[in-house]
């Protein structure tokens, strides 16, 4: 996959997220990262439910996190996310977000997800299938879909 | 500091904090990690209400945090945290953090925290004042107190 | 305050949302009512923050809060919520809410809140001040606006 | 059941607990309603997955839930947590909450907990069988375990 694919939704800041110093409380934003992912799905026709159903996938399980805060922001902000995906490794993938407001960076960060899916009662690390990629490409801000799966990333 | 300081606390994983994948939903973790962290303050005596009271500071907020998801974890799991600072620079510091279950690692993963106070209504980044590293240093695990405040790293 | 005055909004349910059982950890639908009467605030011109800066209020606290779970949801799932207040009383008001997902009713509940601002250092419970009242009837879904403020019930 | 069977456990809100107005966001009183009777289910040897692969329920879905504020807590607070059940019903039974903080009562509550399982690939309402009722019995703070299980309260 050559072309990177993307997708952009929004979320508001609201009371419940933010902390007695008036700005949202950080695990709250890797909330809509994953938020985020799980809109993506949606738009692609996918759900958690349905590659369970489909792939015998159980979540898709989260390897790594990371994210970088610039500016706070606080109760009733909008959001803009974006989460972009450069390349699929054969059984992980990196998900790149930027979180915006009226076009200032707050928030960056990634998560590295997994494909496991339970093989004889016991979770196994798997190929991840092309149409998974196809479906999210289907639903990329950007026209070009995915072209190839590349090897993990170490 | 040469010697690092750290501070030991426990966690239960709770079934409100799993998803439907029957595993901790991963935000939850920088949950624990913000939490170890307030743990610590107050067996050293502080909390941020006595840091605002005191030196003037709004909670103190997170530039970047990362985790690297080892294992999983579930309703019922008992989590040992512990938190590790190896230096602090003047302005921020930053926190490790290793989340292990019957002394098998699960996460870890590290917090980079600012000193930010309110100065004529606006928030700036303030040197770390000694005391409050004194302060962690007497709840340490450790028995040597820190020795010297570093530059940041970059 | 004859007529009711209400308000609508929209939420989605999201994978961190649901608990192993996959469906929505009920505590969520709290979080769903506080900030139904968030958004409504906002429509209103208002927020948490300018309460504190116009009125001196610190939140508006909740003095009771009650719910009745009929139908379960999970996610992906679109709730619409409701809430409506019939009358204001002096120092307090009740907020009722209803959350249908294509026009089947899923909970039903309510919230009392309390005006309750700092005076001398001390929180005290105040009247609610009139230009409050028709702010939120300014956003009402209905036309007439509030008419009177009734006694407390008990 | 003529002796209504209870247990004790305790909590601290944590600094992502509370809201900008200092105070806990409540809906995290309902996660301690519900965290309180999984450490009851822990102590009685059970869990929620234990349930689902002795008796095939699948969670304990919250059918009510009430909570009456009285005084607020924040950052820091050690709650004591106190569930009582008083009679069990058929299909149902309701759990009486109390969080105390050094004895003063802060708030009260309740929730109606149902005993559904799958049946067939469909949720069904079912008794709730004796060895539940038993269990937690076992591990209650008073002595006498409960003798009967008495209708279902309207």
């Amino acid at each position: 996959m050559d072309t990177p694919i993307s997708f952009t939704t929004e979320f508001t800041v609201e009371w419940g997220d933010c902390d007695p110093a008036r700005i949202v409380f950080y695990p709250h934003y890797f909330y809509w990262f994953d938020t985020c992912f799980q809109h993506w799905l949606r738009h692609a026709g996918l759900s958690q439910a349905l590659l369970t159903e489909r792939h015998g996938v159980v979540g898709t399980p989260i390897l790594e996190a990371h994210a970088k805060f610039l500016v706070a922001s606080t109760d009733g902000d909008r959001l803009e996310a974006e989460a972009r995906i450069e390349t699929f490794g054969p059984k992980r993938f990196r998900i790149d977000y930027r979180l915006t407001r009226n076009e200032q960076l707050l928030v960056e960060g990634w998560e590295v997800r997994a494909w496991v899916a339970k093989v004889d009662d016991r979770l196994r690390s798997l190929p991840i299938p092309p149409e998974f990629v196809a479906a999210l490409a289907s639903a990329s801000n950007d026209a070009a879909p995915p072209a190839v799966v590349r090897p993990d990333r170490p």
